[in-house]
């Protein structure tokens, strides 16, 4: 890890707690609009629709579009889905609600770790998602990016190898010289096969109480630890 | 200006002191390999080359390529225009040199100017400069940008529409939300074409103490001013 010089994030999970976020942004929409669903619920049924929407832009299938837009999709299927009319929703709630996703918390051990990588490394996200989604976040959230980078900038969805590779180029490093954060071991997986180094932090409530996945390393990442803190300590 | 919520930056000439700092970073350079010309006219020459340079990509003749690859080719021409051989020279001095253009000094009002704009406004780079150069210069200055955007970015160098069109389209703003920050005014004209505001800052010594360009606005930017700290007291 010693010639490692940028370190690039995963966000959604990694980063910042995502179904928290989204279950308080939902809340007030959900129950103006009399949708009997469970915030966290919502997030999650939100979320659900995340992969396979990408998918449809990894596999040729649409041209790339920014993540905000498959977020706007996503929430109309969602809503559709419960039976609701969308033609009767409040256009600016509904915009509103569709950047939920600029306005998610970092867990608690973020600003402290990332203040100081960033003393020793370039950092910056390396998410699905769009630049003024991260841009927006990170002014909220005071997130200390040197800059955004990502799925837009590259116009690749991870775990497309293009969106690892551009990335780097970007940086004008080699791959061995990034290392990819996450708290995900597919994207830890793809980053790998491209020939970053990897980084995996454990995310045990990402997904709620009873979370099932990522809640070990899958491989033998060449850092493991429990939150950014941490990473810090053993990268610095 | 009450609508504007991001400001979009020149760098070279308005944010950094490009000629200074490339003469000094040539001047052992030129020193070591007995190539008698004045650091600063070094600097010149090598910066007359840039827009024939870029003019290539604009034009269609070549496909887009980063700035530190035209700064590469129009260092060689230079080296070689003043009768030296390129391949005489250590690769290594010749790939640093290149580099020149990622350590430069901001104005000295930039930082504190900056710091106060980012307060209230998004900002952010939109040079011909490619990320990595905008990013090693950020570091290295301390210039404090929300994220590095322009011509790497959107695969277009200004002054192409594309170039201020495609930023603004990332910011999901309207060009009427966006201002552009230059000391030329050929480039505040370009994104007054766009429909972005304008904010003209003065320059007078870019071009060393003849400078005859750029010395007057030569239409009615939306702002004119002296320094960036005199543009923080105008836009906050």
């Amino acid at each position: 890890m010693q010639n490692v010089q940028a370190l690039l994030f995963d966000v959604f999970g990694t980063v910042v707690d995502w179904r928290n976020g989204v279950a308080r942004e939902a809340a007030g929409f959900l129950r103006k609009n009399g949708i009997l669903m469970e915030p966290a619920d919502f997030a999650d049924a939100w979320r659900r629709r995340y992969q396979p929407a990408m998918e449809a832009v990894r596999s040729g299938q649409r041209p790339f579009v920014r993540l905000d837009i498959l977020h706007r999709e996503n929430l109309e299927a969602v809503l559709t889905e419960q039976g609701v009319n969308i033609a009767g929703i409040d256009p600016a709630a509904l915009a509103e609600l569709t950047l939920a996703w600029h306005r998610l918390d970092p867990w608690p051990d973020v600003l402290t770790g990332l203040a100081r990588l960033r003393e020793r490394f370039i950092i910056a996200p390396l998410s699905n998602g769009n630049i003024i989604l991260m841009l927006d976040m990170a002014r909220r959230a005071g997130l200390p990016w040197h800059t955004i980078l990502g799925a837009e900038v590259v116009q690749a969805y991870k775990p497309t190898p293009a969106a690892y590779l551009q990335t780097v180029d970007l940086l004008a490093l080699k791959p061995e010289q990034v290392c990819m954060v996450a708290a995900h071991n597919n994207d830890l997986a793809a980053a790998r096969d491209c020939g970053l180094k990897t980084a995996f932090v454990l995310r045990p409530t990402e997904h709620g109480p009873g979370q099932t996945t990522d809640l070990h390393p899958e491989q033998d990442w060449d850092v493991v630890v429990n939150d950014f803190e941490a990473l810090a300590d053993a990268l610095t």
